[in-house]
């Protein structure tokens, strides 16, 4: 594999697009290895990379087109003229083709399913009707089925004459249907192969095959691939009608970008992922829309400092440790909702089990807060000379620990029972609540004790 | 399927346990859907955890404790005597076994080993030498290979001979070895039934197959499988020689896994999964590791404030600014931290193109910084009536997310130059940097101005 150094490769993908010299592009990008190619087209300008796609074939385009992240993907089919967006689109595989035309506008979605045949454009109206990370999401409508009468010849003719179709499929099995569409048998074709041209397909198959619910969520998938090592399953409806096929790696992939899509929202990364190449103007107000709800919680927040400002004043040094209770009541929250989310992630917690949850998290918070007290106010004690501060600010936060760790613990366990995504609402409302908390306790305690605290 | 209610089948579970009844057991775990038996299994007591995995058959047992999530596996592995683990752990495919031995303490690791006959431990010790999220540490090394010279009746009688073993195998291919083991083709196994017995393989098999290389990174082999439909593909040394099989799904599974390692890491969660099932002290411990790092380095942001106590002294309402500049100028540095971080992982950025994304962050910077420093500017002045305190908290905060944003997305590929870990430090490193220069602006722009801000 010849890896010639990255600038090297963007550079003279840019030249060859410049020149249009389709070949010169195909050869380059299939000399590079998929990683550094994926990079180079990143680096190209807006009109190159719409050149780019325009230069290839529809087929080489969409190859191109599934190698890069999604997100990547969907800006260079949203610049393209209808007509050639469309042409790549419905050379995806249906799977991505669906997933692909819901992340673009509406406008530009409309005009590509205009632009696609009938066939094409029904077929993925179908399949974006499916709820995304359930087994109907994530199905691919590219499998070879037969009536259960077919014969052995019928099979063999058909798979013969529509050779080339076949070939974009990834034909491992032939389904076998009984009255209605149901999914009734899987034909194994190297089975086909050694049997008479008239025989009965329905007397080779391997009967009441192992198949999935078009309904199913990712992680009872993830488990049936875990369980049964398949490429892919059959997926049937409620009536038992075949109308996909899920494969294994695509169950991962999914089980992978939801895990992405987690760690971006609770980052602050909302309506989808950020690439750098996005305008200014869309990246500046997707984070700004998270910031400013933030600024107001915030606001908020320290409207309990606002109200205690006398004691403030009296106690100024109480101010130094107002940001770090803030601070580190967040992240001792924080690893409360990290350890819930996954539990919640791979089934090990219900929604409902709250108690259970609270009572593992308050024993920490104890344990944790009185560490993390100790530790603070012995530094509060020893900075000012006065032993009174140091158990004022011990005091809060080893409260406000305990008090962030079992709020931090339940809230996604309640968003979740709310149908709300804990990766995007948990951060503000844990650091809120906190963040009031933890200030009333300081100033509070200190207020109580203020005679001795001034020095 | 059927599918009681959890705790149903959690008590059920417990009451067959209980009575150490094999039969009831099989029986339930596989009459409830994987989801809810690995939640059942979840709640059960260490003690019946034990007994669970006791009385089920070894391969059995390495069925369940495949369904788990892999730190609760090896939590149930590691209370059972060496000897029962051993036979559980030798049951599991190569590339699980290798994952759970390195889990364990070095004590239980060893044992297990000892008690693995010798086959199989040098079978897993050779898997374990393999850096994770390579080729080579996912890889199988359950396939079947014959010599180039083979016949079709060589490998036919070698696969009925060792049926029972092959069984475990997903067999869907045979791979054709040259001299000294080198992979130099790949015999389908339906070529395999078609042809004469004497015809040797080399005449039926595909040569010059694909392959990757065993120390190829995850990213590459995601392409790979992004690129090319198959199940599996022949894993190689840089001599050639075949050395296992990685399968896709194991990929993309793998590719999740390190998407969770990542947030749990930034979420605080450092070695490793926590599970609620673990002992308080081993939960607290690992928590308060990372939090009295952090405890430390907000006492050293902090210190900016003990520095300028007299600012804040004369003008008290600053004080209510503090903890919203610091938690602001941290969101803001975060969504930078992410996006960098995903571009890094999907190879869209260089840990070198440090100054491109320097100037894609400032340019946000600039407006996000301008909006959010206006806005709670606004709300400064119209607290206290204050326009001059309105300037400072707006100006502070401006100059603050600036900075940011900055350093927020350029951390993560300094980090990563450095061959660190940007999940676990890119947090703490960017927080202590923004509450230090936010306290520091806030304090010594007031302080420039304070004949003004006093009332």
């Amino acid at each position: 594999m010849t890896s010639p150094s990255t600038s090297d490769s963007t550079e003279t993908l840019q030249a060859a697009v410049a020149s249009d010299d389709r070949g010169k592009i195909k050869q380059l990008l299939s000399s590079i290895n998929p990683t550094d190619a994926v990079h180079a087209v990143y680096r190209l300008s807006d009109l190159d990379q719409s050149r780019l796609l325009q230069a290839l074939s529809r087929t080489e385009a969409a190859q191109l087109v599934g190698d890069l992240p999604e997100a990547q993907a969907a800006q260079m089919i949203e610049r393209l003229p209808a007509k050639d967006a469309a042409g790549i689109v419905a050379a995806l595989p249906s799977n991505e083709q669906a997933d692909m035309i819901a992340r673009l506008s509406n406008f530009e979605a409309s005009q590509i399913l205009e632009a696609m045949s009938r066939d094409e454009a029904q077929g993925a109206i179908r399949l974006m009707a499916y709820a995304p990370d359930t087994a109907g999401g994530l199905m691919v409508t590219e499998y070879v089925a037969y009536d259960e009468n077919a014969t052995v010849s019928d099979v063999l003719d058909d798979l013969r004459g529509n050779a080339e179709r076949y070939r974009r499929y990834d034909v491992q099995y032939a389904y076998v249907l009984a009255e209605g569409g149901k999914l009734h048998g899987v034909l194994r074709l190297r089975d086909l192969v050694l049997s008479a041209p008239d025989e009965p397909i329905n007397r080779l198959m391997i009967g009441n095959p192992l198949s999935v619910l078009d309904t199913g969520p990712l992680a009872e998938l993830q488990r049936f691939f875990d369980r049964h090592s398949l490429f892919g399953a059959p997926v049937v409806d409620r009536n038992g009608t075949l109308v996909g096929v899920v494969r294994g790696r695509d169950v991962e992939e999914a089980a992978e970008e939801r895990s992405n899509r987690s760690f971006l929202k609770f980052m602050g990364i909302v309506g989808g992922e950020e690439l750098r190449t996005m305008p200014l103007r869309s990246r500046s107000a997707r984070r700004l829309s998270w910031l400013t709800v933030n600024i107001l919680l915030n606001v908020v927040a320290a409207s309990v400092i606002a109200m205690h400002q006398d004691t403030l004043a009296a106690v100024i040094s109480l101010a130094v440790f107002l940001p770090i209770i803030s601070d580190m009541s967040g992240c001792s929250g924080n690893q409360a909702v990290a350890v819930s989310m996954r539990e919640l992630t791979l089934g090990l917690v219900r929604p409902s089990e709250i108690w259970r949850v609270l009572g593992k998290e308050a024993a920490i918070g104890v344990v944790n807060g009185i560490v993390l007290g100790l530790l603070l106010g012995v530094l509060g004690w020893l900075w000012q000379g006065n032993i009174m501060l140091g158990v004022v600010v011990a005091a809060a936060l080893a409260i406000n620990t305990f008090i962030a760790v079992c709020v931090g613990g339940s809230i996604p366990l309640l968003l979740d029972r709310l149908g709300q995504d804990p990766a995007l609402a948990a951060g503000p409302i844990l650091t809120t609540i906190t963040d009031m908390s933890g200030f009333m306790l300081v100033l509070t305690l200190a207020s109580q004790v203020l005679p001795y605290l001034k020095t």
